[in-house]
Parts: C-alpha cells; sequence; structure tokens
C-alpha cells in the first residue's frame, strides 16, 4: 500500500464545498428566471421573484440579529410564506422550526420554549391557538403575521408586523450564508410523541441536499415537473420536497386545504406531475363528484405514506389516472427513506397480488446507505422469510444528526450505530420489508408474538368495520391477549361475537381478540391512533373484570 | 447565537456514511436483481450477475494483495471488463486508472510508471502496444488479459491469467470495502498533455457519486433508462455514466466500436434512452446508408461535447429523431460540469437563431456548486456582455483532489480558491457561458486580443473548408497575428487569396489571418488538433519570412 493518493491532494475552496440544499435555488433563478416556481390561487411566482423574495426577508432576519445556530418557527400552510422559509431562515444561517398547525397551545409552547424560538411566523388563520400558546411561552419569540394574500383568513393579528411588509423592507440582492459545514442544522421537527414530551428532531443540510436529490431520482421526476401540495409542508419538511422542486427547476402548486375540487383543478390546470399525501388524500380524490372530476392527460404520481392502500383504491386510483408507490419513513429519516421499488412484471399479477405486493414498505432510497430489520438484542439481521420479526433500522447520510438537547434520547436511538425506528417488521426474500408493528404496540400472549395490525387488518376487511385498533389487555393465564377498539359504518349493528367469529375464520386462534369495544378511536392531532391512551382503557378494563 | 445545534450531535455511524457511488450497484442487485445490467452482443448480464462479477473480481484483487491506495491500470474497449473494473477495483480499495486505448507506447509506460501500476487489464486487441509500452516501462504490473468472448480480437496473450478465469475463482460473496473516507480516491485519469508530461487527475468518491447522481437530474434519466456506449469509457470514466446507470438501474449497451450499423440496431432493438459522444458520432450515425437506419419509437437523448453542433446537424439530428444537448467539461471536473441547459420557449426560435444559442457551453451542473469567467489577474467575474474575454473557472465537489505526485501543478491548477480551465469564454446577459478559446490558443494582435475559435468558425462556414486551425504567429510590427492551417474537400481548388476574401466579408480586418497554410492538420490520438506543433510550424515560417 502506498500513499501517494493522499499526498497534495487536500481539500480546498476549488474543491470542496458545503452540500445544501440551497443551491438548486440560486442555480434555478439563475438558469430559469422566467419559470414558474410556486402557484398559489391567482398568484405566480417566478423563480427569479422567489429567490430575490427568499433572500429579502433572510436579509430581514439577519437585520433582526437571526443568525447561525438561532430557531426561527413557523406555523404556516402549504403557502409562499411556508416554502420560502424553507430557503429564506438557513439562508441567514438560522434553523427552521415547522410546527404542526393542529397542534395545541401547551405542545406549541413547549416546542418553542425547547427549540429557543427567536422569531415566530404565524398564519392569522392559526392566531387563537398562538395567542394562548405565547401567553404559555416562557420564552417571548418577535411575533411575524402572515395575513394570505389569496386566501385570507380571519383571526387577529398577534404581532406588530406583518409577513409582506417586512419581506418588501428586505435587500433583493443579499449576499445569503452557506453554512459553514454541511453537518450545521438547517431544520428541527418535533415528533408527535405519543408518550412523554416531543423531540425535536434536528436535520442537516447534508442529509437534505442528498434526499432531496433522493426524491429526484426514486419519483423519476424530470426537468420541470409539476409539483401539488397535498402533504402538509410541517411533515418533515414536507419530505425535502420544497427543495427537490428547485433541484428539477419545477413548479410548486400551494393548497391550503385538501379539498377535492381544489386537488382537481390543481391537477388538470397545471398538468401537475407529482404528488403526495396520506391514504385520506386518495379518499378525497376519488369520492369528488363525477362534475369536479377532470380529465388527465397523462398518469399522475402519487406517494403515499402512513398506511398500505388497500386494493380497491388502488385500482381505482389507477382507474382515475393515477401511479401509485408507497413510501415509508420516520421524521428521524428525514420522511421518506424507503421506497415500495415497483417491478414491471408485477403489472401482470391479479389485482389481489398487486395489492399485497404494495402493501409492503420496501427497500432504501439510495440516498439511505443501509436500511435492514434487525433482531435488537443481538443486532443480527432477521432471517428474510417474511415471518421473522425485528426492529427496523435505518444508516446513512438522512438520519437525523439527533434530538435537539436530548442527548440520552439521542444515544438511544443511534445506539450500535443504527437509528432504531421502534418498528417491528418482516423481511421478504426479495428483501423488500414489511411492517408488522410498532415494538411497543406488539402484543406477546402465552410467548407468542401477536402483530397489533394484523388483527386490525382483519377487522377492517368486515364490511361493516370503518376503523379498528388493538392493543395489549393485561392477563392473569396469557400475560396479554389483543383488546380490540373499533368504529362501526352509520347504523352498523354488528355485535362483539359477530366479529369474533369473523377473526376466528381469519387468523389463528389465540390472534383472537378476547374484548371488542365499540368507540370512537382517540387520535392525535396528526391522526394517529393513541394506542398509549388505548391501553390504559384495556388495563381499566381488565382490573374491572379481576375486581 | 447558540450552540444548541452542535450540542451531543455529533457524526457516528448511524447518521454519516462516506458517499460512493459503488452503493449504487449494491441497491441495484437487491433490489432489481433480473434486471439486465449490461448488453454486450449476444451476452447479457444481469444486476445480480453484474454485482457478483463485481465482488469476483475484487476477491481476486484482494487475493493478490491490491488494496487501499494500489492502482489498478486498464487498457479496455467498451465492453463488460471496463464496466466491471469501474465497480470491482474500488470495491477492494484500489484506484483505477484508465487509459485511452489510441495512445503510444511512450505515453503508456509513463502512464503506467507515474500511477505506480500494480496491475494491468488489457483487451488482448491492444496487445501490441502494450507489449512495447511494457518494455519500456520501469514497473513491471501483473499482467491480465482480457479476451472478449463475444468480439474476439486477434493480438497475442502477455499475461499467465486471463480476465475471465480469474473473475471465475473470486468469491461472489466478498464483503467489499467500503472507502474509509468520500474523500479516498477511486480514479486516475491522464490528461491527453499537448505540452509535457501528461497528469493524473485523481478523482474521489464522494465527485463520483455526486456527479453520477447529476447526470441522472441532468438528464431526466427515469429509471431503467438504457444507455448506449458510443462514448469511450476512458474518457473522464465516461463522464461518470458507469455509476448513474446504477444509480437509476438502467442498462448498459456496450459497443466496442462507434460503428453506424451497430449504433441504429442497438438503438432500435434495445429502445436506447440515452447515449453520449463527440460530433463525430453524430456524423456517423447520420452517415448511416438508409438500410441501416431504423425507426425509433421515442425521441432519444444525445449529449454532446468537444465542439458545438452546427446548424445543420442539429436539424439533421431531429429529423432523424434525437435531442441533442451540449455539455462542455474537462477532465479536472470529472467530465461534463456544465450543460446547456435548454429553455423550451427557444424551440420557437429560428434553426439559425437555435443553433447560435444551442453552440453555447451553458450553466453549471446541480452538481457544481460554482462556475464562473474570471479575468485571472484579479479574480473578478467579467462584465456579462457576451463580449469580454475572461478564463472559466470552476469550483465545488466535482473537481478533481489534485494530480497525482505534482504539488505545483495541483496548487497552480486550484490557486485562489477555483480551478482555473485554461478555457476563455463570454458571458451573456442570462448566465450562459461560450468558449471562445484555450487561454494558450488566444492571438494578440496589436494589443487586441483575437480568438482563434472565431477565425476557425469562419473558415469552416466556407463551402470547400472541412478543418481549419488557427495559430498565433510571431509578428515584427503587431507582436502576433493569425495564421490558418486549413483542408480542404477532396479535389478543392480554393486560393489563399481566395480564403483571405472570404475572411474579410465575415470578420473584422485586423482578424484576418496574414497566412493561409494547406495542409493536413496533426492531431492527438484523442482527435484534439496539436495546437503546440502548429505554433512552432507558424514560428519557423514567420523566422524564414524574416530570412
Amino acid at each position: 500500500m502506498s500513499d501517494i493518493y493522499d499526498r497534495d491532494l487536500d481539500q480546498n475552496q476549488a474543491n470542496h464545498q458545503p452540500l445544501t440544499p440551497l443551491a438548486f435555488l440560486e442555480r434555478a433563478a439563475t438558469v430559469f428566471p422566467d419559470h414558474i416556481a410556486v402557484v398559489h390561487g391567482s398568484m405566480q411566482i417566478s423563480y427569479r421573484d422567489f429567490y430575490r423574495r427568499c433572500r429579502k426577508f433572510a436579509s430581514v432576519l439577519a437585520g433582526r440579529g437571526i443568525g447561525r445556530g438561532d430557531t426561527v418557527s413557523v406555523m404556516l400552510a402549504n403557502t409562499p410564506a411556508m416554502l420560502e422559509a424553507h430557503y429564506a431562515v438557513p439562508m441567514c444561517g438560522a434553523v427552521l422550526h415547522s410546527m404542526n398547525t393542529r397542534l395545541d397551545a401547551g405542545v406549541i409552547a413547549f416546542q418553542l420554549d425547547h427549540a429557543e424560538a427567536q422569531v415566530l411566523i404565524t398564519d392569522t388563520a392559526f392566531s387563537g391557538t398562538i395567542s394562548s400558546a405565547l401567553d404559555l411561552a416562557t420564552l417571548k419569540p418577535l411575533v411575524i403575521d402572515y395575513m394570505d394574500p389569496v386566501f385570507p383568513q380571519p383571526g387577529d393579528r398577534l404581532g406588530s408586523d406583518d409577513y409582506e411588509t417586512l419581506l418588501q423592507s428586505g435587500d433583493g440582492d443579499f449576499a445569503w450564508l452557506m453554512p459553514e459545514n454541511e453537518w450545521d442544522a438547517i431544520t428541527v421537527n418535533y415528533t408527535s410523541g405519543t408518550t412523554g414530551d416531543p423531540k425535536g428532531v434536528v436535520y442537516h443540510h447534508r442529509g437534505a441536499c442528498l434526499l432531496a436529490q433522493g426524491n429526484a431520482i426514486t419519483a423519476s421526476m424530470p426537468k420541470h415537473a409539476v409539483y401539488l401540495w397535498t402533504l402538509p409542508m410541517f411533515h418533515c419538511n414536507g419530505w425535502c420536497f420544497p427543495w427537490t422542486m428547485s433541484a428539477v427547476t419545477g413548479t410548486h402548486i400551494c393548497l391550503r386545504e385538501v379539498r377535492a375540487d381544489a386537488i382537481w383543478a390543481a391537477l388538470a390546470d397545471y398538468q401537475v406531475t407529482h404528488l403526495c399525501g396520506a391514504p385520506v388524500v386518495m379518499s378525497t380524490i376519488l369520492a369528488a363528484p363525477a362534475s369536479q372530476k377532470r380529465d388527465l392527460t397523462k398518469p399522475v404520481e402519487f406517494f403515499t405514506a402512513a398506511a398500505p392502500p388497500p386494493e380497491s383504491v388502488l385500482s381505482e386510483m389507477r382507474d382515475a389516472g393515477f401511479n401509485v408507490t408507497h413510501l415509508y419513513g420516520l421524521t428521524e429519516v428525514y420522511g421518506p427513506a424507503v421506497v415500495n421499488d415497483w417491478h414491471e412484471e408485477w403489472n401482470q399479477l391479479s389485482a389481489e397480488e398487486q395489492a399485497a405486493l404494495k402493501a409492503r414498505q420496501g427497500v432504501r432510497y439510495h440516498a439511505l446507505e443501509e436500511l435492514d430489520v434487525l433482531d435488537p438484542e443481538t443486532m443480527k439481521p432477521v432471517p428474510r422469510d417474511g415471518e421473522t420479526l425485528g426492529e427496523v433500522m435505518f444508516r446513512g447520510n438522512v438520519v437525523m444528526k439527533g434530538y435537539l438537547k436530548n442527548k440520552q434520547a439521542t444515544d438511544d436511538a443511534l445506539a450500535g450505530g443504527w437509528f432504531h425506528s421502534g418498528d417491528l417488521a418482516v423481511v421478504y426474500a426479495d428483501g423488500y420489508i414489511q411492517l408488522k408493528d410498532r415494538s411497543k404496540d406488539i402484543i406477546i400472549s402465552g410467548g407468542e408474538n401477536i402483530s397489533s395490525i394484523e388483527i386490525e387488518e382483519v377487522l377492517h376487511k368486515h364490511p361493516q368495520v370503518t376503523a379498528a385498533a388493538v392493543v395489549a389487555m393485561p392477563d392473569e393465564k396469557w400475560g396479554e391477549t389483543p383488546c380490540a377498539f373499533v368504529e362501526l359504518v352509520d347504523d352498523g349493528s354488528v355485535s362483539s361475537a359477530d366479529l369474533v367469529d369473523w377473526c376466528r375464520q381469519h387468523m389463528a386462534g389465540f390472534k383472537v381478540p378476547r374484548h371488542i369495544v365499540f368507540e370512537e378511536i382517540v387520535k392525535t392531532s396528526t391522526g394517529k391512533v393513541q394506542k398509549f391512551i388505548l391501553r390504559q382503557q384495556a388495563e381499566k378494563l381488565a382490573r374491572e373484570q379481576e375486581g
């Protein structure tokens, strides 16, 4: 071994620059200044103006003393201001903290204090909740009101400054700051935290740049793609698509609300090529009255996550002109880091077989170096048998820096050189993974692991069930047994015994729920079932039965 | 400013991995094992086998003691072995040194010694030259013969080992080495060096990974794209496309020789989506007899570099079903780092105007952080006036580590935090650059800068001129004057005075060549005009005239 390749071949400004997605916008604005970057209702913003607006607002922040390591919080819908925040905030060196617009005042106050927010930009639509949050918060950030010029919202002004007036006072030629190091933080996103305080997931410029490009490659996204914002940008920075679109000099179509008429109009009027969203977005699209639906000239790429798309939805979406791709990820991996990468030959299979294949979460993004399902005790990969449960683990450049001001949680999450997702999954022979449960949601009955998701899937298939959530109920004999919480269709009349029978026909006996509770299932602001509350209910039920 | 984003948020194995294009192949083979990676004549290699073959050969090299920092040289045509070398060599930690197959023995010997080659893989087609080179070289690398199984070549065997037998003895499950650091060298490519010794341009894993992805984004290359190898892979590692194709799980169509019949057959039979090549490839495609041409079902993307595509070729290519994109780069920037990024609205212009726009080199790739035309004295950008000459400079992650064992040349090339290309260009108001000359080829006459390229373009337009090269001739009064070397069509009969008249009609008087020499223009093995030899001839002519 020789060292000739290390001698006098060092890094310098000419051959090494920090990776950052901010550079994509500079390029798009320089090369295609007249191309439309952002559409919001009747408003259209060219790349020239989008870039200038971001620089103006960055200069305003810098003028208020905001710089490297500071936090700018935002409470914004999918509006131009939210897109601009993804560039303007890091352009002055600061870190963007976007909040879920459905959060309650207490959580908002916690986040503002924990992230040490110095500025808060808030859409007046949310001023009621924000006002309460500011009362609760210890810190008093500078409050900037965003008054949507296209869709004016009710709600009081909270600050003495408004976004647009401030922005217009800025310098469109502001010499924005490159990160000093690509490891510098670019954003912080708090997990919804079904238990304990929310944790602040810190992203860096390197990861944001790589995942933004990974999206373009994964989605085969061509130059000038048109992206519709059905995914909230407060979810993991809109899965990094605010930056991806600049890389391909594409067009953002903003959407304040996920309404069927607005979606169909945008799809047709702007020839949308790509959109993302939870399953509810697909339902909304499909449930639109015929008068709102429009003919699509080309297939539209739809990326969904959160839950596997059911067979009926998949075929309806195909008939409606959409190609649905299933993604999976967590806040800690910048949103999507796993893709159900589709094989052309699978299109020859039956609709049922296709849905079964599409229900799998899949394989790693290019931008993620390693994805595996490991036994968390031994850290060894589980057999590729589609049966053995293990924990989904991630390793690579699109894994978070860690949790803000929470060394213990960071060390736990990244122990052993892998990010531990807490999700339980199997791996099939072809290497595709499929989620089976959250590790804390698994039910251990008589020593057997029971996947709550498996039971929920069976219950879902019952024609009268619209929602189901299964948790462990303590049991003297078995340790735990499954307890199901079920929502029925309007005027549903199925009995507990009927559902137990249904389950018995579709799963092994030991997995059949011993108790069925009919009630509205409690969910978080982001629509996640709050299983820890259901578990408390199940424990109470168990105690009552014993007593 | 706070330091909360730097505290307890360090890099570790879970969230930081070296960037490398090798990971693309691992992914492609895992996710799409049955997809065809490589087609070579009647041979088809799946991604499963391609990956296994690379690992096998990497294990063979490792078994011979080849590891980190060692050099493996190759003298290979566009064959599967050449593609495999791009993975197998770095997979054992070594550095790939690919040589231009048209080099002479002396230069090959120099390169082998300078790169301290420990292994040489050589196609038997080149064994005559290689045999002489090995006699000249001081070092005696292990020689491995590649005998193309599909297109057997004449030529003696030089080594005791042949590639295929060795490869088959390897371990298909070899645990290949990730780079320890993404800054580690992955390849070395020698510049052709019109003056002085060739310089070894060192690439690193980070740059190769980023440019490979940059290609996919620049070329809007979808999943499963099909790439035809009309570009020699020994040119800047085939502009990094050997790695790009794995990122999109595409198919390589190998091509030993740039022959019209083989190109048209491949285009149609494999539904090629993308190819690259010098202008001569376009001429070859267009000049094919009608019997060889085939109907193309979809437009094919053709990327060209080296010389601006003339108007007639552009329109003929369009009619034949190709969309031509003009790229520019140098060995020092991994091949293409500049693209003539086309604006849709330009399609409305006249053919002549389109050709003029397409002749420009353009703007930076995403993967290059900065491109500019600077005054090399002041390092200030030239005015965006389309007239003021400056030197093209590059800065970013796809600029080489430096020149191997040549600190002085590295320091000179990367002085002031920019890579100095030596190319002279102007910048238009829209930021697109256009090359005007190599800095050493500029002619300074009476204090005025004269672009040799501008005169060559005028001469080219004369119906009887097939090639023209213009250099400076020393002149007592003016300092220098232009001297033109010209090749005419067969049976051409134009006189020196005719050509001077032609020039006078098309350019300012001070730019008109004072001397015209009719002769075959001397070129390097890669087809570059050897202007330093022409300059020597011009100097001799000047002395004779004075004398």
